[in-house]
C-alpha cells in the first residue's frame, strides 16, 4: 500500500469503543502492500493491524474475512480478523469497509534458500489442506475471467512485440483450459510471494494478504509459488529451491497424476497472470499517495522463460 | 494438572495427520493446573498446548472450548482451540476427550502490583464485554447447587470450629442468593487466580484455563479475582490494589448500583466457593501422578477476615 486512508486518532478511538481490546496506545501506517490502507494499532490488551479497504467492495469482503478466520481457527499462522461487540468482522471507519486483524510476528526474506522453501511448500500444503473445510466459494478474482479482460484493455498499450507474445500465450492457455477442470481445486492464497511472509526466528510467523485469495485449481497456487519463490535474479528457476518446495508441499499433499502433466503449462499461466497486472498497474495508475508499482517486465521475462525451458518435473 | 495421562510420541505423531499444522517437533509434559493433563506441542508451523480431560465430560466441553474461540475472536489473549481437517475442535487421544489450543507467551506473577491489578480489572472487564455476545450458556460449574452439595459432603470431615463456620456461612449466602438474581449476568471465567494469567514486557499476555467458565453474576467473577490478586499475605485485601483493579473495571463496564450494595456479600461467596473445593480436594483426593491440592485453610482465613472486615466501596 501507501496509505491512502487516514482515519483521525479520536475518531480510532471511538471506533475502538465498539470492541473490547483496551483502549488505544498508538497507531501507525504501515509501507508496502498496493490495495488496502494499512495501520499498526496497540492498545492496552495486544497488537493489531487495521486495514481501511479503498477499492475491495463489502460484498467481497467476507470471504476473505472468513476465509482467515477459518485458516486462523486451523492453527495456521494468518492474521484472524477480531470480531466487535456486535460479533461482526467488518465495520466502517473514515467511510471505508474497514477491519482489525491480530498483528504477526517477523519480518519478509528477499533472498530465500532451500530451507525457506521447503518450509513454504509445507505451509501451502497445509493452506491447500486447512481450506477443505471451508465453506464458502467465490472465484479467483485474478482467474480466467479477469485475464481476459485485463488482456482487452491492455492490448492497446503494449509494444509489438509484447502484443505477440501476449496473443501467442492467451491462445496456449485457452487451449489448456479444459484440462484445468480436472485439476484438484480449494482455497488459494493466490499472491503468496515473499515479501507476503513473515519469518521469525526461521520459522516462518506469519501469511498475509489473502485479498487474491479465491476458488480455483491448488496447482495455480503452487505456480504462484514456485515462480516468486524458486527464481534466479535471471528469472530461471533454481532447480534445488523448487525441488526443496515441491517435495515439502508433496509430502503433505500428495500430487495427482494430471497434475503433473499440467505442471509446465501452470507455470506460464501463473506467470502471465502476474505480466498482466503489474502492466496494468503502471498503465492505468490509482490517485493516492506512496502508491508503489512493481516492475511488469520481471514478469514478461519469467513468462517467456517458462516457455523456452523445460520445467522441473513435480515429485 | 499435574500430567495424568500421556500419548506416546507415536500416538501424538499419528493424531496430528489429522490437523493442518505440519509435523510434530517436540511435545513435553507442564506441571501446574489441577484438572488435566497438559502439554507443550511444538510443530513445524508453530507452538501449541496439547490438553487431555481427565474428569470434565465431553458434554461439558463445547460451552468452553466456543467460549474461548468466541473471546479469541474477540481479539482477546485467550487460548485459542485448534480445528481439526473435520473442522472439529474436540477430539480423543489416548481414550480421551483431548484439544489443541494456541500457546501464549509470558509468565504468571506471584507478587502483583497496583499497575498489574489495574490490568487485571481492564482485562476482567473486556472478557465480560466480548462474553456479551457469546450464544451458549452452561451453568457456573462451582455456583449455588455445586455450593451445596459439596458443603454437605464436606461437613462430616470438618472439626467442629469449621463446621459453625461452614453452617453460618451458607445460611448468610441462601438468604442473599434471591437478590443475585438481578445482578448483571454472562460467561465469567470463575478462577481468574494469579496462576492462570501470563505476564511479557509487562501487559498481559494469557488468560488460562477456562474449564470453570458459566453463566453467573458478573460480580461474582470480580470477587473471585479480586480475593487473589488484591489479598496482603495475611489474607486482609490490600486497598490501593483492590481500587486500581476496580477502577480500571468500572471504566470498561460501569457498576450497577445493585452490585455496590451485594459486593461485601460477594466476596464472602467467592471466598467461600474456593475454602470448599480446596477442602473437598484434600478430604477426596483422586488418584494419578503429581496431583498438587491446595491449602484450604487460606480460604477459610479469608472467608473469615471478609465477614468481619468492611469491604472497600466499589467505584
Amino acid at each position: 500500500m501507501s496509505v491512502f486512508t487516514s482515519p483521525s486518532e479520536e475518531a480510532l478511538t471511538h471506533w475502538l469503543e465498539h470492541y473490547s481490546i483496551g483502549r488505544l496506545v498508538k497507531f501507525e501506517g504501515i509501507k508496502g502492500g498496493v490495495q488496502n490502507s494499512n495501520f499498526f494499532v496497540t492498545t492496552t490488551f495486544g497488537r493489531y493491524v487495521l486495514t481501511l479497504f479503498e477499492d475491495i467492495t463489502r460484498a467481497e469482503l467476507p470471504y476473505y474475512l472468513h476465509l482467515m478466520a477459518h485458516l486462523a481457527r486451523h492453527g495456521l499462522p494468518v492474521p484472524a480478523p477480531i470480531a466487535n461487540r456486535d460479533n461482526e468482522y467488518l465495520s466502517t471507519l473514515a467511510g471505508k469497509p474497514t477491519i482489525l486483524a491480530t498483528r504477526l510476528a517477523g519480518i519478509s526474506e528477499a533472498h530465500p534458500d532451500s530451507e525457506h522453501c521447503a518450509q513454504i511448500g509445507s505451509m501451502l500444503a497445509g493452506l491447500h489442506l486447512a481450506g477443505r473445510s471451508y465453506g464458502r466459494r467465490q472465484p479467483n478474482p485474478r482467474g480466467t475471467r479477469w485475464r481476459k479482460q485485463t488482456a482487452a484493455l491492455l492490448r492497446p498499450c503494449l509494444s509489438a512485440e509484447d502484443a505477440v507474445l501476449l496473443d501467442a500465450e492467451l491462445r496456449f492457455q485457452e487451449h489448456a483450459e479444459t484440462d484445468f477442470s480436472c485439476l484438484p481445486a480449494g482455497a488459494i492464497h493466490g499472491d503468496l510471494f515473499r515479501d507476503n511472509v513473515l519469518w521469525a526466528d526461521g520459522f516462518i510467523g506469519g501469511v498475509i494478504d489473502f485479498y487474491f485469495a479465491g476458488y480455483d485449481a491448488l496447482l495455480f497456487d503452487i505456480a504462484v509459488t514456485v515462480n516468486d519463490w524458486c527464481s534466479l535474479p535471471g528469472g530461471e528457476l533454481d532447480p534445488v529451491r523448487a525441488k526443496a518446495l515441491l517435495v515439502a508441499y508433496h509430502t503433505s499433499r500428495p500430487f495427482a497424476d494430471i497434475e503433473r502433466v499440467i505442471w509446465p503449462t501452470m507455470l506460464r499461466a501463473a506467470a502471465l497472470r502476474f505480466w498482466l497486472s503489474r502492466a496494468a498497474d503502471r498503465a492505468l495508475p490509482r490517485a493516492g499517495e506512496l502508491v508503489l508499482t512493481k516492475d511488469p517486465d520481471e514478469y514478461r521475462n519469467i513468462l517467456r522463460l517458462r516457455i523456452h525451458n523445460a520445467a522441473p518435473a513435480l515429485p
